[in-house]
């Protein structure tokens, strides 16, 4: 635990050390759960969201992208349930004038219980060594299963409360564990109240005739608003896709783990088209294409799992989520939805626009169902940031801190660096950094020693380095180090636009996972 | 005049119809003055961030690229004067209740007056034919020198009472010039009030703790608060620049003009960070490089022109602008403007924190001069549309509608077209898709004639054209037809690759121009 805690604090300084992540506004003291993408940050995420569009638009010739607007007409989420059920229960400490989720209070209280038991079975298995059995443990030992089973009984307590909103016994529930103010431990509480996670804003300037509107809490909603227009003007076809990258607002009580969950994030989204009864087929089909899309960019089949939903939201009739282990554990990463013909169904119901398909083989107009495939794009990017950031104990005794990232996503893909700075070495260099700079982001260093140098871009993500000595100058041939073995190899400066090529094309990552 | 307004009404539906641009939230009647992009919209709009971002980040050593969030500080918006100043002067018709701004009430009033004396003139001129002299005229027709008087001295007082902040002139001016509300004719006008353009909105759940937010108004304080941290860990030196691409929102009373002026907008700005004296130096360099930038994509050199600002903002030390040539004239699509050290040195008195470059060379730590290049992404994106939409007429007596997009940009970047539905061809140039598909934009169409698929394609935008035939099957050699030339030309499977790349990538387009 304690190692992970470290392993996520040293993700998050070497993000801000090599310009990847800074707080947003930070000469201000940061906006809380808001981040600023630094000069690595902003081209890595670019990098993932191309990786991420040309898998889906561009090699599937029955998906197209869009780009919605943020704002978009209020009743879109009157139809979505937005307005009505998009709420967390908050409750507020009458001394401490401290808000609260009142389900996290709970589950925070459970989560102790859990610890308890945790520590008192850790605590047998070093007294029982080999023989230590622990499942029989937790059945028979009093304490520890006081503890699981009170925890267990309180969370069925709190789903069944949340579920039929009887937000009265969600308070009584506070009362009796006696749960206390954690800032404070006053246990003076308010009751507990819904409150609506969507940003609102006016639109138009008088106070009467503004229009209230909201920042889009999630942006599968604009696809589903152009259903329509795409289809026709795009003469699609079910089964087809339509894919989105953009930002959504969400006005979180509680903003944990850096940016993992943040006010302010962005989405990769694909809403998949299909004929009704289909939708199940596909989501099997969509499951298994997206944990292989994860899996193309090597950052460790071990990482991934899938967590099938039992719970389902109103909309779906099937969901999972692919989790990745962040520094903080096993967490959603990817969800993929059966989300049915509700929301299509929903517009169609506010809007009195027919949004159906004619299916020429069926001769037959429908609502198509929708397989959602939604990846958040900030939680991609800590993932392939936190699985990539490696300290190494070198062979000659020497340690180093090298990012592995995905060469096809990392910001630069080759720094060009002159030996000495002298004897027409820079200017070597810099001939290469012009011809190279027209097809991949590259960077020039002639500062420090070479080996200063080639730490600076093992921790900076750079997968290539090239090095330009004396001999460069005779044979036209330069020293290429690869990042994540050392290896070092002399190729000529013809073979140098190629081998960059192969190293970080999209073609040599993705070809072998679709 | 009249064409005009048909250009534009073309281009307006040539959007909707190919996918490019739909009324945000259509279903729901469209939200005013928000648009999103389709399935080709959003293609080229990617497209022309790619190559600006390119442009600014791949091809100068000395620029780096950052992502900053929507959602800032609000002492952000106090530095940056927007929260005092960054207002419209609205009246209210008491009547009608209908809201105007003040100053477009008079602006419209004085654009009457010119047009009376163009009428007068325009008949003149055809009394007179070849003898007439415009000056001459203007001088000593008695109506004709009255009206463009009057219209001169109610542009003057307004410009005078909008400096001084004098809105109850305004109003008297109103009133004196017995300006009616242009819907209803009724008089009865409330007060002249300053009203913020910027959406606020709240962040955090309860009422007393909430922070009041604002939807940033502009791109480029995301750079200036963000400073210091990619000075630091990107180790820039004076002079260095930041890119940035990202959404921007204004609450405008009086939003028109499609896509031109939106609420919510996309801006791709550049600050560099000069040496203070330095920068008129480099703000004449970067008005250059501009330029040429925008000539690069060879829309018609005779479309652009400088407009040197003669009133400048309270920031500025000088500003031009790049006007191009839209359907509804010449208007704004670039500025470039010499900023001083305003920005910076607002944020170091709001935050306290020192934003302050060591200048190795004078041995002296000084607040960095700003250039900022700032295009909206939105009208560059109608600028590239409007330009490339043509009706033509062909020898054969027949006509095509066109859209000579720089194939750069283009949506698609080749149709791949078997000439029948049978005979293996469909096999072949599907299998040149899944060739080409990994490193372009490519479609696949077998529906209707060829020539119709041809006109298609055409319309959309795509620059070629592969058709699959027969001989193909032997001889592995299909026909390759350039969309602006209609020229056709048999080109090997194999060197598809390479022709497409050298008709669309970057470097051809860009090369001659930097």
């Amino acid at each position: 635990m304690a190692k992970q805690e470290d392993l996520f604090k040293n993700v998050i300084s070497h993000a801000k050390e090599y310009g990847y992540i800074f707080a947003s506004s930070e000469i201000y003291d940061g906006l809380s759960a808001v981040y600023d993408y630094g000069q690595n940050g902003a081209e890595l995420k670019n990098n993932i969201k191309e990786y991420w569009w040309r898998s889906m638009t561009q090699l599937h010739q029955n998906i197209v992208g869009i780009d919605a607007a943020i704002l978009m007409h209020p009743t879109t989420w009157k139809a979505s349930g937005h307005v009505d059920a998009f709420n967390d229960p908050l409750i507020d400490n009458k001394d401490s004038k401290k808000r609260y989720r009142a389900d996290v209070l709970v589950e925070d209280h459970a989560e102790k219980l859990l610890q308890k038991a945790e520590k008192e079975i850790a605590k047998a298995k070093k007294r029982f060594g080999d023989d230590f059995d622990e499942e029989m443990y937790k059945e028979t030992n009093p304490r520890v299963k006081r503890y699981l089973g009170e925890r267990k009984e309180i969370l069925e307590r709190l789903a069944k409360s949340l579920t039929e909103e009887n937000l009265a016994d969600v308070k009584a529930l506070i009362e009796e564990l006696e749960i206390a103010d954690p800032e404070t431990g006053s246990k003076n509480w308010t009751e507990v109240r819904q409150f609506n996670l969507m940003f609102g804003t006016k639109l138009g300037a008088s106070a009467e005739s503004a229009q209230q509107l909201y920042l889009r809490p999630e942006t599968a909603q604009g696809i589903f608003v152009n259903f329509l227009n795409v289809q026709k003007t795009g003469r699609m076809k079910i089964p087809f896709g339509i894919a989105q990258i953009g930002k959504a607002f969400r006005n979180e009580i509680v903003a944990r783990q850096f940016i993992f969950r943040m006010r302010e994030f962005e989405q990769m989204e694909m809403q998949f088209f299909v004929r009704p009864g289909q939708e199940l087929e596909w989501y099997e089909k969509w499951k298994e294409a997206r944990l292989n899309w994860h899996r193309s960019l090597g950052l460790g089949e071990e990482n991934y799992r899938f967590h099938d939903h039992e719970k389902l939201a109103h909309y779906a009739n099937a969901a999972a989520d692919i989790e990745f282990d962040f520094p903080f554990g096993f967490k959603e990463l990817e969800g993929i939805h059966s989300r049915t013909d509700f929301d299509l169904k929903a517009h169609e119901e506010h809007s009195g626009k027919k949004l159906r398909f004619y299916d020429p083989e069926m001769k037959e107009n429908y609502v198509p169902y929708v397989i959602e495939t939604s990846i958040g794009l900030d939680r991609m990017f800590l993932a392939v940031l936190s699985a990539s950031l490696k300290d190494e104990q070198l062979e000659d005794g020497s340690s180093r801190t090298v990012l592995k990232l995905p060469a096809v996503l990392a910001p630069t893909k080759a720094a060009i660096l002159p030996l000495v700075k002298k004897d027409g070495l820079p200017e070597m260099a810099q001939k290469i950094v012009d011809d190279l700079k027209w097809d991949f982001r590259v960077q020039y260093d002639e500062k420090d020693a070479i080996g200063r140098r080639y730490r600076r871009q093992d921790a900076a993500g750079t997968p290539l380095c090239i090095t330009v000595d004396h001999d460069s100058l005779e044979d036209q041939s330069v020293t290429v180090r690869f990042r994540d073995t050392m290896e070092q190899k002399r190729v000529h400066v013809d073979e140098l636009a190629g081998l960059i090529k192969k190293e970080t094309d999209f073609r040599t990552w993705m070809k072998d996972y679709v």
